[in-house]
């Protein structure tokens, strides 16, 4: 890694800073599991959209993927990632772009859950001479897209994709996984959302239907399953950095929490019980996910410089540019004077991230410098579709 | 300005299209006002964050400006503007970049509401030898950061800034009016703006100190208000495209919006109502400003590619890449199969605006090819800090 004569007391703020060993922490906890469980990890790099952070996830080397975004599939390709999910339902007029990236060498596969979508995949597969491999997306849990396991045009898709050499597997996503709030319900939903991707797949087998891959995951789920029989591969992405939604359902602690927004004080409103900072939504983003939990913590906790959590300070508001911290119960407001830098903690990293075009980074493994943090290097962000 | 070869069928979705015809249209309407109110328009950038966009204020030529970080204030510089004011509180660790602009020939205004950072700003002021101009943030009303104007700190910040030459004026900004539903209302937060701004700036003359400027404003009270006596300058920024939540207070209508978010619908969910699009948040950005209006628009109005609404078609829930559409009150589904473009119009056109490396720019006063609007070039954004 390269160094930089920089520490987080630096860079004007707002930026992001990323704790490296932190994040190697949280990779190897769930490379463990998904050793464990005898299957392959597919780490979603839609949250830090990063060659270099993804360069933690397997020391150093490329490791299968998984995108949200045709320009991150092309930036891993240059990368020299050659194994690649592309994990959104395929947009026809997308199709150019992925068979110039099967042409190169890049097994990317995509994702469809309609009969209209596997005609025009088995078509353009047909014209360009090359299979697009495909998955049918499978739906565990009524959040989003996918066919249920048991609909009539999961072996319909089967058969089309089939025919044209495309059909790879079935891929199933337990996005409502987010609001299952005891270990229990994530344990339940990591069940359910293995048995369905597996039911999918044995009804293909039972159409005489070959199915190379089964994959499942989320974050919560992929920490709480305890059985992937039948499973092929394991897919999260949050867990690179972890939020506060994770760390509200349990998945995580605050402690683990790899990425962090370096604010300013810039001014007070003691007659409010406010501070304010130079980090608003457009450094934190507008996510509020941590609402929908038992304890909402607003925008995001705040630590001090050297990350240590500042009990009871909140950031509760939100402007462009500007940051409001309050106190919790009527806990008194800490004494921070104009400039004094602190390290937001953010709901939802996913989004945090996507406001930032790269990361300072760091390592809390190494002594602070005048109690901040060494800047080991900035890795940049993959922007835009 | 350029043309291109494409139309809205063309770029791979999700991208933004800015209608220049309509924006003019915005731009034109206040600035017609600030002309009749004989008060200067300092437009606040920071929604557009765009050269090109801002091109369109004072036909191609530069013009006073408002800014929301440093990065903003020196690409306008580079760009020919040397009348700005960076309206965020001043984080004294910034102030060599300040310094830097203003030895460029840059009338760079800074902001500031403590004693502590008029200090800092004196003390730099002299040790540059070069004041730099500064106003004090006056609080209207208790939104966000500024002192009221009979505050002790208001005569004693003017006389320290005052001795390092740098007492500019006073600024004020009504950011309560985005909750003032009626237009009663808002003209009320505009008297109450205007009125103490200058109630601030005649306690500064009061006290024998210079104050050259007054600012106030925001996009609803600039547009309501009916008297701006004894104020210098009227700053908006949003009106330039407008938004749902600025058609929800009555200051623009639907119609008027320039900015929307081209998407392709990539599934369906008849069993749930749904219409799953490649447009999430990272599209969209996660604002929900209208959830506090009366007509709460989710993350957005769903359009055709030619513009027209779509009746009673609402995107109510996001992922990272994933928009899902419903109807209101039990309309039914429209057909819409895989592939159809569609335009969101957005809550809040500075946060969905930030999601994207530029604009689309098309015309809506020429015809459109084929049901969709010639792409006329690309305008790219101004990001980071």
């Amino acid at each position: 890694m390269n160094t930089t004569n920089l520490t987080l007391a630096d860079p004007d703020t707002p930026f992001a800073a990323l704790d490296v060993h932190k994040s190697l922490r949280n990779i190897e906890r769930l490379q463990t599991r998904a050793d464990q469980l005898g299957v392959t990890l597919r780490p979603h790099v839609k949250t830090s959209k990063s060659l270099d952070v993804a360069a933690l996830l397997h020391h150093g080397s490329p490791c299968p993927v998984t995108v949200s975004t045709l320009a991150e599939a092309e930036a891993f390709a240059e990368g020299g990632y050659t194994d690649i999910t592309y994990a959104v339902g395929i947009d026809p007029h997308k199709l150019p772009r992925v068979i110039a990236l099967l042409r190169r060498g890049v097994r990317l596969r995509i994702l469809l859950d309609s009969v209209e979508q596997a005609s025009f995949v088995a078509e353009a597969s047909r014209q360009a001479e090359l299979p697009i491999p495909a998955q049918i997306e499978i739906d565990c849990d009524g959040h989003r897209g996918g066919l249920k396991p048991d609909a009539p045009a999961v072996p319909e898709i089967g058969r089309i994709l089939h025919g044209a050499g495309c059909l790879d597997g079935v891929l199933t996503h337990a996005g409502e996984s987010y609001f299952a709030f005891t270990s229990d319900e994530q344990r339940l939903a990591a069940k359910n959302e293995r048995d369905t991707a597996v039911a999918a797949a044995e009804r293909l087998r039972a159409a005489g239907l070959p199915v190379a891959t089964v994959s499942v995951g989320s974050t919560p789920t992929a920490h709480a399953a305890e059985d992937l029989t039948g499973v092929t591969e394991l897919r999260a992405g949050n867990y690179v950095f972890f939020d506060l939604v994770m760390a509200g359902l349990g998945v995580c602690t605050v402690e683990d929490l790899a990425l962090s927004v370096v604010v300013t004080v810039i001014g007070h409103r003691p007659e409010y019980g406010w501070i304010i900072t130079d980090g608003g939504w457009m450094a934190m983003s507008r996510d509020r996910g941590t609402a929908a939990q038992a304890q909402d913590q607003g925008y995001g906790l705040v630590a001090g410089l050297d990350g240590h959590l500042i009990p009871d300070l909140v950031m509760t508001a939100a402007s462009q540019e500007h940051g409001t911290l309050t106190t919790r119960d009527g806990a008194p407001l800490p004494e921070l004077p104009v400039g004094t830098r602190l390290r937001i903690l953010p709901n939802h990293a996913c989004a945090t991230a996507a406001q930032h075009r790269g990361y300072h980074v760091i390592d809390s493994a190494q002594s602070p410098i005048d109690g901040a943090q060494a800047i080991r290097t900035f890795w940049p962000r993959i922007a835009g579709w």
